[in-house]
C-alpha cells in the first residue's frame, strides 16, 4: 500500500485519544470508562494511551481541559471586577453547559460523583481546586476555601435541577433570567460579610 | 404448635413491611430496591406489600413520611414568621438529615435521582412539592414554585456538598454555622424581589 501523505506524529496520536476518551467519557461517565476502551476506540494499545496521559482521572482533566478554560475563565471574571461577579460566574457556567461538547460530559461526572469517591473527587478538582478556590482567593477575602464549596454547592445544585433532574420552571428559564435569579447568591458567598463564618471566629 | 400472644393484624404488617422497606431503600437506594426483596425481607407476599402500598414509589413516600413530617415542618416554619425563615428552614433539613433514621434513606434518594428518572419525581416530591411549594406559597410572594425550586437547588447542592461527597471545610462545619450561611440565600429565593423574575416579567 502506498502511504498517503505524512506519518502520524505523537501530536495526532494524543488528539485522537483525547477525542475518543471525550466520546465514551460522555456516553458511560467516568466510572464505566477504561483505559483499555478509549485505546481501542482510538485506534492504539492501551498502555500507549496509559503513557501519555497518565491515569483514567489523569486522562479525564487532560480532555475536560480542552473543551472549558477553566484558568482563562477565572483570569476573565477576576479582570471585569467584583461587582456582579455572581451574574457573571453565574452565565460563564450556564454557557458551557449549553455547549453541546461540555454537557454530556458534566452530565457524567455529576452522576458518577454521587456514587463512586474518584469521579467525586474530579468533581471537586473542576468545580472547586480549579475554578471556585482560585476566583474567591483571587478576590482577597479570608475562608476563600469555604467560600468556594458554597458557590460550587449552589452552582451543583443549580445544575442538577436544570440539566440532571430537570426540574421546571427551572429547566426552560434563559439563561440570563437564572443567572440574575442567582448571581446575589454566588456573590454574597465569594465577596461579602457571612454571618456563620464570623460567628465562628468569635 | 400453641399460638402466643394476640394474631398479627394489618397494622403489625404495615410497620413490619415498612420496616423492611426502610432497611432495604437505605441499603440499596430506590432503584436497587424490589416489592419482592421488601416482602421477603418483612415475611410476607410481595402481592401483600403491592396491596397495601401500591407502587414502589409510593411505598417510599408513604414510609418516608414516617421520619419527616414535611406538612408539620412547613407549618411550624410559617408559624415562626417571615423574619429569618431562610436559617430556620436550613436548620430544620440539616437536623433531619442529622437523624440516623433520615440521612441514609435521603443519601439513597439522591444518589438514584441522578440516573434514575422515577427516584428524580421521588426528589423533586419531597424536596419541592412537599416542602418548599407550601412553604413558598404560604408566604404569598408570586412565583412560589420557581423560588421553590431555587431554594430546592441550594438545599440539594449543600446536601450533596456536606453529606454525600463530603467537600471540606464544608462537610464539617457545625450545623448552626453552616445554617447561618446558606440562610440569607434561601430567604432572599422564598422572599425577597428576584431580579430575573423580575425582567422575565418585563
Amino acid at each position: 500500500m502506498a502511504r498517503t501523505g505524512r506519518r502520524p506524529g505523537i501530536s495526532d496520536t494524543r488528539a485522537r485519544i483525547a477525542a475518543a476518551a471525550r466520546a465514551i467519557f460522555a456516553e458511560r461517565g467516568i466510572e464505566g470508562a477504561s483505559i483499555r476502551a478509549i485505546g481501542r476506540a482510538a485506534g492504539v494499545d492501551p498502555a500507549l494511551v496509559h503513557h501519555q496521559f497518565g491515569s483514567k482521572e489523569a486522562l479525564f482533566l487532560q480532555v475536560m481541559d480542552l473543551p472549558v478554560d477553566l484558568a482563562g475563565g477565572v483570569g476573565t471574571l477576576l479582570a471585569g471586577g467584583e461587582e456582579g461577579i455572581g451574574e457573571r460566574l453565574a452565565t460563564f457556567v450556564l454557557a458551557a453547559w449549553d455547549r453541546p461538547e461540555v454537557r454530556p460530559i458534566m452530565l457524567g461526572v455529576i452522576r458518577s460523583a454521587v456514587t463512586d469517591p474518584q469521579a467525586a473527587a474530579l468533581l471537586r478538582e473542576l468545580v472547586i481546586a480549579r475554578a471556585l478556590r482560585p476566583l474567591a482567593a483571587g478576590l482577597g477575602r479570608p475562608d476563600a476555601e469555604l467560600r468556594a464549596v458554597l458557590a460550587g454547592s449552589q452552582m451543583v445544585g443549580l445544575l442538577m435541577a436544570r440539566f440532571v433532574v430537570g426540574i421546571e420552571p427551572l429547566a426552560s428559564l434563559d439563561r440570563d433570567t437564572l443567572a440574575s435569579a442567582v448571581g446575589p447568591t454566588l456573590q454574597r458567598y465569594l465577596t461579602e460579610d457571612l454571618a456563620g463564618v464570623r460567628a465562628r471566629g468569635g
